[in-house]
């Protein structure tokens, strides 16, 4: 972006305008990959030598370098040097650099595709597997806030009109629950993520006799993407796959955030946000925005979008690598970090915002009980139909009356039963 | 549709339109959940009957009745009755007419939302294992059938440029490792699925002491959707994890149709299909189109947009339910339907398509041998960077000779070793 | 979709399968595109006789015959006679079936490529037409409603937060300015599809020679599509230009509906709903739903996603006719009649809605007077970033008073200068 | 995205992370806006001096301060001074240290929202006359390359089967009719830009007798956005309807591309390209892939996405302004660098193209001549379906010859008669 404007306009070199455009925002998003790419880089060359295809010294001169690697690209301020087009040809340059012809052996019998396809597969597992535990520790700090506010009567709206009662108890630990279902899918893209991709080379295997159980053991893999082929459709797969599972996360975060801010509306002033989360304006001097949750509500839409960013670019492409793969990195990478970012900044707002009931004497919220009124009258004996009809009359001619609390809710589920340990045990099993 | 240029004509009377405005094609998709529908009302009759809420002869006779309405409903030219704007009303309105106030009392500790919810939940879990099954079928046609044509060579492609030998095997076995992740998927939202709502009611429980333990016994769900606001908060989302689902298997199946619609033109020629798919043009004598897959195709890149359609219906709206909420059944009922008959229709194509290898003399196709050649040099000692530019300038110069066969493919998951019975495991093992 | 569960069941026969599968819904849209199947057949046979590559008496009995059609095409009952899988070989068999071999030539010199192409272009233009004038009628009411309650004092909101005062005039002119814009967008789409396609035959035109200047003038059309390859290229622009436009326009009236639906909420209660656009609730007696607000919104929703189901269909496939684009007729005939009766239904709507303004002497809605109390300061020479402060403080330490009414709004698009008229202009002035 | 596994973990300060995650990519973006946000400055200074709002010679300071800052902003290396969180506050900082109290006074009557919803306005006009300048160019580009290589026979593909006698004439200029239509939706976008903002304050207008002629007529804009509410309504709309307009552009590109990669594929051989935009493989010696192509295609199907992200961030919110608005940008911004980006690197790559017609003798293309054999008979008078039925079984008994060239190809928009200059001109009009 900073080229907006500038490396576009006429004056620039037509190489430099080439190179921006094929490389992209790759460099960016190979620091963070350069880890994983050590990793496999070191089972290839532990599988090299145990199938003779090169020394066993070599093997070990390669290994012992690239654990020297490792420690430089983990380092915070991590920077690819000047005048590599992308970490790979990096890390090859400096095995070269120290090991000579050794060093070029690395590459036997690897792609720079499946090379790729592996780091992208140890770094959506490790991805997910933090995903999982950022959710799950969400989803319990929401069923605590929920038992800390069980007390606090909402007003349950449906067709955004006051229908019943509900509680605080109930509003937080739904959307624990709801984020259960968002483990559930994660757990089964963590499956889907862990399969070891290296060796199918370019998207149709190796003329080398490799051994390609060795290297999935090495890296911790559960089990091998068997078919070359297969491995390489999952390009555009793979990160349909995750984003998918960021945006369930986000559509039970974004709405979550859509009823901070109503709730944050002095037309209903059921919540209160931290100072830390809210703003002013810059023209009326009494206004305190809750711009955290609008931007979160506003991320959770976006993400929501990427996994149809991911089918715009992959369908209809015939199967087999193409170019424009490399994108798929700038959808993937910014949906992990950006919902990382949001699960961390929630773990905050949640724990600090505080539930108002709001007064169930004011004459809009009266109405919330007139189910209750029905019920009652069903259980001295009238139909449910011939109820709600003389429960209607009282309500249209104005002779309803408020009879909160008359009724008891005792099913699980309910505001009086809430159910906060089965919700509880729900989310800490997802994997099982 | 039939509506078209001819309800909205300023003839016809308002109540007519508005009644075609939100009735829409409920009629059309009731008749479908008909069926779960009267389980679900069973299991609630039973319930009702065995916490006191209704006396134990109400709930037989209403058992009673409607075992007799299932078998009406499950006829293949069921139809609402006319006059009736759902099938939740009509089969009240046939238990009131045959018992009574009995009939009434069905209602009862019930709303309309969780009553449909009840009918998604029990409809997306027979989808789902219908789905499932089919799934595994093709998969591991697509297996067989790369068995058989396994001896097949076929240039593989990157960029659309011919790379380096694939074969029959891999190609098609390709698709069915692929699809065994679509599997994993589809086991994951079959647990999303498997959650009882009954007795949310409106999204905030029921003040009738219900026991919902007894309603997911009788259903044969495996487990609750505890919190009612959270089982209210599924509507959009049960839809979303789906129909992402089915994008899912979608994503797989339309690329495979773009490499069948790709290797049938001439210019490729590995492909023959049946007549009974393929039609011709209306002025042009010659063509053979491959309409059936072209089609699939297309419906497979519409399906990929479903869940997103899904999104925009329910993103930023606040908790509890909302009336558009009904136009998740247009959007779900189709993509369900459609990926039903997409399946039933690749189990006749996959078995009917045969595949040729083209003439691998053909000098266009010689050059996917350059990689094998790089091999040879390599194991003869050359590192992999020299013996690239070794055969790099045999090509440049003209000098390169194909020379096939030499090198073997040996590793699992090339063409020497496709791995069709480790695919084949993967597939019937995903619910494991 | 009667098909669901049915015809995919393992005993129907294939054929029957593949031709459900292949028809799809185009029986439905055919009835529609009959009328201009007709008017495109006149001014081919005109053409062809002009040409002489048909005799003038010939040319005189095919128009002759097509009138004669006309006629029974555009009776509302129209129904594609069975046995015939689509409107284009209906008319011709009729004008075989009357003319003998001159029947059979109104095929000459044209594919069922560019006929269906040239039933769309009219197709569109018709509806583009419709939809002009309708959006013109919903926004000059939408101003009439605004003259009607400017004086309607309503809070403004920003960030959902009680903001500045706002007004009846204001609130309803600004979507009919917002609808201005969508005409713009809609005169522009009006252009793109007013061009001539026929001649362009399978999309590489016609060895035959023709004459397309005649066509173009006797259908209408201000231009010719020239290039044949070009007019192929739009199947899918020219839907996903149609349904854009449409998307602008659900666009503005999803907000619209979305603010109706809150405002008719208990927490806001400015407005009130006519009786025939409101519901209740199966087990809540008080209840009084927006639901045809609601399923505007959501359909609007689904609008927008559209012109993304085009794109999905048709990216990436290389420039020639696919099979599946006859899907796009699925995609487009749906949302111009979704669109259609959502403005007609709005309509009564707006005519209808009653606005109340709130009581401005509730605590809530006092501070949307600071702005101008510190315009207020302002005016007696205080820089404004010092009034923002000393009202700020008021605010903090309680002191702050309404004084509504001391500043007055008077320029053009403020509360007090809304500008109905310089709308007015707006919106019938967008096709100049 | 430095951020990456970085910001997020635990020992970062939460002040730092919600700066980082409120202000995101703004400052960056501020950068383009700075130069538009003077101009809107000087303009609102103008006329608060020219209506009294502040002294003239307080005008004439603020106006020369600006000039001089407009300076600085324009400058390539130019960065928003550290400490600032947007560039508006670091302008009126700029202003108030030079001209004291002055300088306060530019916010007089003026709102953040709608100052940067005019520098917006400002932007946006000119990015779209640059990229209607853009795509004028590569039109006509087009259009020359067609007329270059009009004598070249290709074949014409429906159903990616060779179908009919196509040509470089034809292909190429196609495109640029198509970029013809893309003009027409651009020509309306700027319509829609080209209105005033300024004065409508945050949405509800001013208490200050503000004069919105005089900044309309100041900053060069054709009319006014009259009602301040619809002012505010535009957030999101604008962004959409200009990105939708790229979005028509990319679909035009994305496809043309789409073709360039099958047409350069080994095979069919139509197209080679200049080395600059091919790139090779890391172990195949022979590859020349089409990377540019193929990334142009990605960008091209990611920027058909963008009006989709749009709508998800915007769709269901209320009206007045919502923090997550600040987000567009994030949308808007990097879709014009794209393609503008995209333009400009085609300019090169259309004009190198190199465009070779294949061996109409090869059996696989000898069948593009069936339709001319048909018509031949037509022309004698068989009628057409007849005519159809005798080639056809030629075909099948293999007995069909090629006879190209006996027919003549004269109408308008065939390979015999393009209509280059029918095509220029539609480009070079489009605006009127």
């Amino acid at each position: 972006m900073n080229s907006l404007n500038k490396l576009w306009s006429k004056g620039k070199p037509l190489s430099e305008k080439i190179e921006a455009f094929t490389i992209g925002r790759d460099l960016e998003f190979d620091k963070i990959l350069a880890k994983y790419d050590v990793i496999g880089s070191k089972a290839h060359a532990t599988m090299l030598a145990q199938t003779g295809l090169i020394e066993k010294e070599e093997g070990e001169s390669l290994i012992k370098e690239l654990e020297d690697i490792y420690q430089i690209v983990i380092l915070e301020d991590f920077e690819i040097p000047e005048g590599f087009e992308d970490v790979h040809s990096w890390i090859e340059a400096v095995l070269t650099e120290r090991l000579g012809d050794t060093g070029k052996r690395i590459h036997t019998a690897r792609s720079r595709n499946d090379q790729v396809l592996t780091d992208l597969h140890l770094f959506c597992k490790d991805s997910l597997n933090g995903l999982i535990s950022q959710v799950e520790n969400i989803a319990l700090l929401l069923v605590d806030q929920g038992e800390k506010y069980n007390e606090v009567i909402l007003p349950g709206y449906t067709h955004l009109q006051v229908a019943m009662p509900s509680s605080g108890g109930m509003w937080f630990s739904a959307y624990a629950e709801a984020l259960a279902d968002d483990l559930i899918m994660l757990q089964a893209a963590l499956k889907v993520a862990d399969q070891n991709p290296l060796g199918s080379a370019a998207g149709y295997g190796s003329s080398f006799p490799i051994d390609r159980d060795i290297t999935t053991k090495e890296m911790g893999f559960t089990q091998m993407k068997v078919n070359s082929f297969a491995a390489q459709l999952n390009r555009g797969k793979l990160e349909k796959t995750i984003t998918n599972t960021i945006a369930s996360i986000a559509q039970t975060l974004g709405r979550f955030s859509m009823d901070v801010c109503l709730y944050n509306s002095q037309n209903f002033g059921f919540i209160s946000l931290p100072d830390e989360l809210t703003t002013g304006s810059s023209i009326m001097p009494h206004k305190k925005n809750p711009d955290v949750f609008e931007l979160i509500r506003g991320k959770c839409n976006l993400l929501q979008g990427v996994p149809f960013q991911v089918t715009s670019l992959t369908n209809n492409l015939p199967g087999g690598y193409h170019r424009e793969y490399q994108l798929l990195k700038e959808l993937l990478f910014p949906a992990i970090n950006d919902m990382v970012s949001i699960l961390d900044i929630l773990e905050f707002a949640v724990s600090q915002m505080k539930l108002h009931g709001p007064d169930t004497d004011e004459e809009k919220y009266k109405l919330m009980y007139t189910v209750e009124a029905v019920n009652a009258e069903v259980m001295k004996g009238k139909p449910f139909r011939e109820a709600y009809k003389i429960v209607g009359q009282q309500v249209e001619s104005g002779e309803f009356q408020i009879k909160p609390g008359e009724q008891k809710y005792t099913h699980i589920g309910s505001i009086g039963n809430p159910g906060f340990d089965e919700i509880r045990k729900k989310i800490t099993t997802t994997g099982d």
